[in-house]
């Protein structure tokens, strides 16, 4: 999918709510767990209770991993099952060395119709751009993440060769990585748990979109992250998971995630507006 | 398998190679491509031929996903066929915030038996400790990678809070992470073309094993590592993939891959015995 494509997307039905599909077997309604296709029967019920309010669908592909060749079936159904107006991103913080990252990039790709991948910045350049190589497709680098252990090295200070100021090391990421591709083709992960850095953050990567995920279940800020970061394309993508897809246990569970979805969505269309207006 | 089951391993067949099965359609021999089940039959006759020579294997994960189902299948069939006197490397490069490495623990410890995987640090310790808490299994954390993308973050300098002073990112990590475990259950990839910074590496984790890939196709000297880095525990896993299993790209690919190695069982062997000396 092409930026101009998502951006019209999101003004077009003003969300930009992706939806989590952490898919755990032991989290679903209890009545599902025996369905032969139990995982994928969930997904398909919350895939269609919320795709009108959403643009967007994300993927943990560890959920799926977890269930072995059947999961890895189920991830496929689930992946063709979401419709071709959404967004579709491999949640699966991949990167390896350039021969391995083809693979990654083959993978998500080519066997998975997957618009996007979560790649994990350690191993720097050649390790990222082999998603870069693919059109229309996307490499969304981890920044600033959402977790406490956040703070054990993307928020431990960078000497800065050229000036010897010092730096943030998810800063320093930002600036390395937006260089290996462009706002068409790259995209950065930023927790919503991490409000305070977000003026910041658009300083440095004004145009880029950010994958937000950490509301909800990990208690970040929609309106506060949408007041601070939202830009003249959106350049959000902002993530719930569990506060959508268990948002009920019971036989209502599709309704209630379409209900919370709904939330988000009037919401986000709330801050949208009140972009138009600036 | 512990700490001690891979020791003695290492001293009674006097090898500390692990062969890594980065196994490519397009690159195993023609003959075998059109088999039913190639890349199995392709791995099967390569832990055939290297198993005396080796104390682990390593799979890389990524040329299996790239496969769809089928590599998910495959990649199932090899761990279960590796002996249970060689270490299983899941090379897979994973983590995430906690419940999603829990899901990757399962899927690496659980469905699939391999005995450890590496994971990526840039989450932090609440991405890692999911790994640490199945007993006899090991998380492997990058360290100091073999790519030219190792100097764009893990060579970059940090300052030290508690002095002012700098040291690598890399370092850092080792320091770090080395105290979310123990030499029971963590162990550190680092690079064998990074030959100049063993000796530092050993000063920070003397006891550690290391894995080391990049001997071989990347060019790093299984020699000066091993003087440089060995320790009475041997603390050393030597990788090489693309060098052993495409020695030959004939029909005589399982004994050529065989003949590369016990080249290296050789040299490791004489390594070894340096070792005794001292």
């Amino acid at each position: 999918m092409t930026r101009k494509e998502l951006v019209d997307q999101i003004f077009f039905k003003k969300t930009y709510l992706a939806v989590g599909l952490d898919t755990d077997r032991t989290k679903i309604p209890e009545h599902l767990r025996s369905h032969p296709d139990a995982l994928f029967e969930f997904n398909k019920q919350i895939i269609d209770a919320t795709k009108e309010h959403c643009v967007a669908y994300k993927i943990n592909t560890a959920f799926y991993e977890a269930e072995g060749v059947k999961g890895w079936e189920t991830l496929e159904k689930t992946v063709d099952y979401i419709p071709a107006t959404h967004f579709k991103i491999a949640d699966a913080k991949r990167g390896d060395i350039g021969n391995t990252s083809d693979q990654y990039a083959k993978a998500f790709f080519q066997k998975l119709n997957f618009d996007s991948i979560t790649v994990a910045p350690y191993m720097g350049e050649d390790s990222v751009k082999a998603f870069l190589q693919y059109e229309e497709k996307w490499a969304i680098i981890l920044g600033l993440t959402s977790n406490a252990g956040a703070s054990d090295f993307q928020l431990k200070k960078i000497i800065k060769e050229t000036t010897g100021e010092s730096e943030f090391l998810y800063e320093r990421v930002l600036k390395t990585a937006s260089g290996w591709g462009s706002i068409e083709n790259l995209m950065f992960v930023i927790g919503a748990t991490q409000a305070s850095e977000f003026i910041n953050i658009r300083r440095i990567i004004p145009d880029h979109f950010l994958l937000v995920p950490g509301v909800g279940a990990q208690g970040g800020s929609l309106e506060e992250i949408s007041k601070k970061a939202l830009n003249r394309e959106c350049g959000l993508l902002v993530n719930a998971s569990r506060a959508i897809i268990y948002a009920s246990s019971g036989f209502d569970y599709a309704e209630k995630a379409k209900e919370a979805a709904e939330k988000y969505h009037l919401e986000m269309t709330l801050c949208l507006s009140s972009l138009e207006v600036n």
